[in-house]
């Protein structure tokens, strides 16, 4: 696919996004402070991978009018959302910047900040339940996976295993990555899988896709963290290494580190086989290994 | 309802609670203490009020065997379990005792507690999607009344008002309230209406008499907090007060509170008219009218 193409459509998607999550929480009401607190988050910009990953997988599963599907992508994001202003917060990563821009808690203060996390997630369920064009069945489906890769099993067990820094070695580093990171990109595949009722073995391959692209997407991200460019990155370079916390630049080294996302990037494309029209996935995938920001 | 049935029925339905409750985050999976943490509160006691007006509510509508509502009744439990662990935290009411033992953050550690409430709230949406006898309608308007009961327009904008002092008068004390208690109250009700495939009449008939229930307990935990007996309560008595909070008990004085206990009460099972079988409930309401703890 060409990058103009390519670019469109990504924009196409990134914008019915935002002008979507834009619409929500905008009411005059008494409690607007937690209303602003969760807008400042979701609003706050971010590539929308996994809310974009959501559409194309509707689209190439054949839901004609992939706009259905932003309810479901939207509801991703916002469960993605908190999970970024709680990780922020003074008891876990305690982080004063995000995306360039002072994190939830700075600005609203840490009670408001945690408020807005813990109001976005049964948002989510409410945006899914009430999707105007989707099928119980989609419905039923959207809610399980947004639950079950959100839930006690998933991210929050991630995040569990990074505060106790049980990613020591390549295996529990990579069972931690895949709870933390994984498990939310695999859901996005599915949520838009389930949008267009798309057969099991296809919302299989898409789901190993998504969490393929999601280990690539996080060793890249450790590899950056130690020859990235810090302007470009957008955040400190070796921020990881002051946490003293084990990454994969630790165990694989950076060439190793670009030899397992070739690998990983090699792997999602080829979990695509057979899959048709997902000349855009290819594409993704391959930009998203390249990246330097 | 003579006694013995009525408590011999709660009870039944409070094991019941207890027992499947008792059955989640068992496993024994490197992030344990996720699970220990979520168990420590979810198992902590507590009367399951809102549980119990599920089941019921399932088994007057004509759900023949009340335990298939357990996922439901057991899902909105989580969600009131989060939003007490989180309530307590140092960034919101820091409080360090709760029926009478620590508080979650008190034994785990505040990063620990914040994810267990987080962890909480998508596993309940789990329990509902994955409940094995429900329909897909049943489920859906499970997860829709509880996704608005506990979100950004329910109990976390009850939260915001409660923290932010609106409730200095009568309307907006009870707007607080209405937020904060009543919701939830009424979502569990509904959860055992759709349980039941129950009509939109019969389901806001008793949504009606579990919001009213709802208001009427704020008001008679207001007046404990002046005139209970501090044993009995369970907890300090002057505690509202010393928070510099308005209750009810402030607005309407002791006697006031009891005149409002007894008329909600009466309205509440008024709110039963016409729906058979329906003296556990007009009990429940009485009994908690009379409460001392």
């Amino acid at each position: 696919m060409d990058d103009k193409r390519f670019s469109e459509r990504y924009e196409a998607y990134r914008a019915a996004v935002e002008a979507y999550l834009d619409r929500l929480f905008t009411a005059d009401t008494p409690w607007k402070t937690l209303y602003d607190a969760m807008r400042y988050s979701v609003l706050s910009g971010g590539k929308r991978i996994r809310p974009v990953l959501t559409l194309e997988c509707a689209r190439i599963c054949g839901r004609k009018n992939w706009r259905d599907a932003l309810p479901f992508a939207c509801a991703l994001e916002l469960v993605h959302t908190y999970s970024l202003i709680h990780d922020d917060l003074p008891c876990m990563d305690n982080d004063a910047l995000r995306r360039g821009k002072p994190t939830n808690h700075v600005v609203y203060g840490e009670t408001m900040a945690t408020l807005a996390g813990d109001a976005l997630q049964p948002e989510a369920f409410r945006l899914i339940a009430e999707a105007p064009k989707m099928t119980k069945t989609a419905k039923l489906d959207a809610v399980w996976s947004l639950a079950w890769a959100s839930g006690a099993n998933g991210m929050v067990a991630g995040q569990v295993l990074d505060l106790t820094d049980y990613g020591h070695d390549r295996e529990t580093l990579t069972a931690l990555c895949d709870k933390k990171t994984c498990f939310m990109m695999k859901a996005a595949a599915e949520l838009g899988c389930a949008a267009a009722g798309a057969s099991p073995e296809r919302t299989a391959a898409l789901a190993r896709y998504a969490s393929l692209l999601g280990l690539a997407f996080q060793i890249r991200d450790d590899m950056l963290d130690v020859v990235g460019d810090e302007a470009t990155f957008g955040k400190p370079i070796g921020s990881d290494a002051g946490e003293g916390k084990t990454t994969f630049a630790d165990l694989l080294g950076t060439d190793g580190c670009a030899g397992e996302v070739r690998r990983l990037t090699d792997e999602a494309v080829a979990a695509l086989d057979g899959i048709e029209d997902s000349a855009f996935l290819t594409e993704l995938a391959r930009r998203l290994a390249e990246r330097d920001k």
